[in-house]
């Protein structure tokens, strides 16, 4: 398998062009008119958020305006919309010069991506057969969210290796394959995965991972003194972390059950997110000369708890099992960055440039397999019985499913969601290997020149005679910024 | 008029003394003391507020606590608080020496502001002409932060060109008129503007672009080289860009009705706003060599589509219809900062810093326009009966207004929001010409060393001497302050 | 006493070994494997986050699930998490070289101790006697952050010369601390405290200010030329600023009562806060040539109103009184960065970095008296029969107690806060200076070299040959880390 990829690797060895001023507009144009239509098409505010809701209030008996979802669900919405465009976004600018790509192609793709979803997982979801509309309301854009940070992940494995225009593809097909694969998961396998550790979490490290295994650099190393941060951009990178670590709670409670679900979901992310700090502390620092802590385990594996909680968060899992779970994260997260990144690197020929296989692709699994233990190990006791009907959804087609069996169904799902990831990443690699999107040459990645104006550089300006004759010589793009700023 | 604004100019020409160690001082003393007056004689709490509130809720038969209007609007109103403070504030750091005075003197006028507003928005709504008594809730702290907006867009427009007296001034006689302006729309003309298109974005927008056509400065080339941003400052900026982004469906639904109401008004802004952050990209993309992408264009062109939905947001203009809004915003704003800015400060003497015309005065008359074509093509039929009613608030006075005259009213606003922009600001701009509010020279605007002690610059320690060497005969200002890292 | 603390301070005096590559470790892996025991010994989900909820729900004859606990207080929750997390931890990134230290350690130890505040609190005022276990839900957690509130509030004033060792001690003593002098003011004295103005900011901020005084560095002056800011670190701990001006209105009304005591808490928190803003701004420039504004003060006084609500805000204070709380805070917490920290620092011999007896100790003492004369004043005209019943808890065995005696036991509650504060300082203080513990060497302090693996400096690179000469001389451990670069 590694020669067929070689294969099409040489096969694509041509000169690169990374000027996208005609792809780029043509394609945002292009979907953002196809959305425009299909959304004419299709998509209707739901039932909630018509002007028709006060007759439906009536009839339902609905006694008050608080009882409509926005009043239930939009405050861990908006923390949700705040993780996908100010945490995934922020938590990438760790990159000397990669904050503006970081952020700003997080924003471009997570805009256009929340649109694709809201039709194919109202297609998979909510399309009314009668009418041949899709209802959609505060949930429905929570689910957009989710499944954008799929995407967003897979992100995080290409960062600073690919165009724009690819991420745009990557992102159209990354959507499409989430709701497939969220579809089987949790409609078809009615497994449960309220924070998505398998739907989002895995599924999106793997589908990442498998793209850049397919798009393997082998003279990576020529942008070697790009790919690391300076002090202020580690700075930047810990307000994406916190602002993912403070709101995963809202994360993995978003859409579970009104009253206890969502409140036993904030908790129990709570505790496993508290865990997993200390443990990676604890491993970041065991690792390092005189004890060292290293910035990119704490912006990264203190996240792996909330990760990890995501599927058993609304379970009875119990406070102290949140915290054995963030413990085992935290170690085994900080660890995949010490020795598992490298090693796939270097053996595997797979460059993670954010790390994902540590901080999503693996504890995502953990957390799949840890919700099926606790579902397999549910009891009518603990739960109370309207409890455990609720809280796995023992009802229509699954009124006779066991808790072994629903057990097992979720087991079944973190297999899906890998399969899917590695699957549909190796397809969609190989689409993203044509030498048609613009991406960067293997010396001028990380690098926001290529697909940004830069300002010119404020610490360059005083000590302009050295600071020319020095670099002209060395780094001849940017001496040319300067001459402008002389000259002007 | 051109030959006015010039008399003025030629009178007012006198050298500059920016020391405010005495107005500065004197005027945020003034003014807190009258505000502590005018509360303790107006302002008390409304009765959802106060410890009657359990008496209150027992007459009225309220069945919960949580039908308190607080919980309804508390989440949203943090939003819009976090984007009038961060939002703002952070979105005006780009400059690569004026972020001190851009979320500084943001965060002064704002807290400012508010009580103001409390004020004068009280004794147009809420005053209690028995008891002469303002009564205030959640929903009044939520207009305060609106109120406010309006003075720190046109803040946006005159950045690093003002002294804070001068912005202090400009937010008193701001909010003055912004009280005025928002009574004749919304109760005189009773227009509908949930998330003020009209009212905060039309106004906010043309009374910057006024005051800075009045306080044009024909040698502000002088500060060129201040006026630009550096690496990080634009970085800091996106944080203002998102907060922004993320948390307008909470600005345009914060004050919209209970239910329903808010649900769709989140619901068009996140799609409105979604789409146009594709268009923004590809006009940023086409426009450049190479299809480099512009930051000015991404930190505030992608925004525009919240501010056209400002009117719209809460009528059922339905999801496709705000992905076209936000289609067009997104192109014509990015094209105002291409053509149109430039062209203002060539042919019409209007340097607005920010482009706030591209991003609030532009995009808020769009989406004046829009609300009103959309109220005038309300049916029943899409409404229902009672939504129209409780939508548009044909009630009282109003039974009988039809849609299409609904449609001209909202015109009418848009009319009155800019003849209230340009004359207030006209007024006002003329106002800050007296020569004693100590505004900096030309060649020393955007600069925060005018009215800040600033640290010493940490990049300038290691290469001292030849720093100096070139700074002395370039920098002035700056050696001196390097003089002392050398001593101490 | 004073020559006790010397005694003490020469009898430590030994060359020290920052090295923490065991003990970090080894500390962070004890404590979270004691709390995952005592997680599984006492604490469950409380009845509101249990299954069993929709049991509850029917025999309680709650009507909807709005009425579960977690609606009423979740956005507060997060937004006081976001305080806690990105608010302190980034309030104290405005070192230069310090930012790694302040929002990682800030994060480390808030992680650390909102765990240990979980079981302290729990074992103090949820003990389930019978089962004996402890019941969390949504308000513990908010408990559990305001407990670590005022640990980092005791961190700031030793920022930058402790080790993380030493912060992970000194927060499971003032966990500990925190929770017998919270009983002792809220349960036996049975003050009301909501914001914590005596329970959290006197005691955290007199906590923290006795433990610099015991650690007193004579010749911490070796370190000033890392004590102090640069451009970007200063906006950087602008966001922490903001961030807790903009949510403390949330702080002081998380754990107040449903309806209208959530509602008043917020409305007088938020016009406390404005007033202050004025008067440090005015402050601030009265005292400068020139009248420049410093950083230093408008990142830390603004927020001193907030602090000085906290006991009050859910009082009938009136708006006007809020404003004339916030209008004395900002006026005394700048004199206090002016006048005070510098005596302290020469005649006390308390090193207060972050000046935490400005922002937290003083406001919070003043908020503490504000309460008390609030208390004393009460009316049942005012606050109507039941109003006053609710507000003051005049139940059980209070039924009894007169608005007189409430004041005279809220300042006692005071003296409490301090009392333990300044003891219990004084003893964890002695605790620390023990030489185990890894602190960094007076003349390397506030510095995150000492702990951090730190990138190499981005402005280092280009003009390499003048940089090495002058930096060799200077900045030894410097040069160290560009040669690598050099090499590289």
């Amino acid at each position: 398998m590694g020669n067929v990829a070689q294969g099409f690797r040489d096969y694509f060895c041509r000169p690169k062009n990374t000027n996208m001023r005609i792809s780029l507009p043509a394609v945002c144009f292009i979907w953002q008119i196809a959305m425009i239509v299909l959304f004419g098409v299709f998509i209707r505010y739901d039932e909630e958020s018509d002007t028709h809701w006060v007759e439906h209030r009536r009839e339902e008996n609905i006694t008050s305006d608080a009882e409509n979802d926005f009043y239930f669900r939009y405050p861990s919405f908006q923390d949700v919309h705040v993780m996908i465009f100010v945490g995934f976004g922020f938590l990438m600018t760790f990159l000397k010069r990669y904050s503006f790509g970081a952020v700003g192609f997080n924003f471009l793709v997570a805009a256009f991506g929340i649109q694709w979803a809201l039709l194919m997982q109202g297609w998979f979801h909510h399309l009314d057969l009668e009418t041949g509309k899709i209802s959609i309301g505060i949930e429905s854009l929570i689910n957009a969210d989710f499944c954008v940070a799929g995407c967003l992940i897979a992100y995080g494995a290409v960062l600073g290796k690919v165009s724009p225009v690819q991420l745009l593809v990557l992102t159209l097909f990354g959507v499409t394959l989430f709701a497939v694969e969220e579809y089987i998961i949790l409609t078809l396998i009615h497994a449960r995965d309220a924070g998505g550790s398998m739907v989002i979490h895995t599924f999106g490290g793997y589908y990442g991972l498998a793209i850049s295994w397919v798009l393997y650099r082998p003279n990576l190393h020529q942008s070697k003194r790009l790919n690391g941060s300076v002090y202020h951009s580690d700075v930047f990178a810990m307000i994406g972390t916190l602002f993912l670590w403070m709101f995963w709670p809202s994360f993995n409670g978003a859409i579970t059950d009104h009253g206890d679900g969502q409140h036993r979901a904030a908790i129990n992310t709570y505790l496993g997110l508290a865990s997993t700090v200390l443990t990676t502390y604890a491993i970041s620092s065991l690792s390092a000369k005189r004890g060292h802590l290293d910035m990119v385990h704490i912006q990264n594996a203190t996240l792996a708890g909330g990760v990890a909680m995501g599927t058993a968060a609304e379970f009875m899992i119990q406070p102290y099992g949140s915290l054995i779970v963030g413990f085992c994260c935290g170690i085994l997260s900080t660890l995949g960055y010490l020795v598992f990144t490298p090693f796939m690197e270097k053996h595997l020929k797979i460059q993670d440039t954010c790390g994902v296989h540590n901080l999503h692709a693996m504890p995502g699994v953990i957390g799949g397999v840890v919700g099926a233990i606790t579902a397999a190990a549910a009891t009518v006791d603990v739960y109370g019985k309207e409890g455990l009907i609720n809280t796995f959804d023992f009802e229509g087609d699954f009124v006779n499913r066991t808790v072994g069996n629903q057990g097992a169904h979720q087991a079944a799902g973190v297999c899906v969601a890998i399969v899917f990831g590695i699957g549909g990443g190796a397809i969609v690699g190989t689409i993203l290997r044509f030498p048609i999107w613009g991406d960067p040459e293997d010396d001028n990645c990380f690098d926001d020149e290529v697909y940004w104006e830069l300002p010119e550089d404020e610490e360059s300006i005083p000590p302009i005679l050295e600071y020319n004759n020095h670099m002209t010589s060395k780094h001849p793009d940017m001496s040319e910024s300067n001459f402008s700023v002389e000259q002007s």
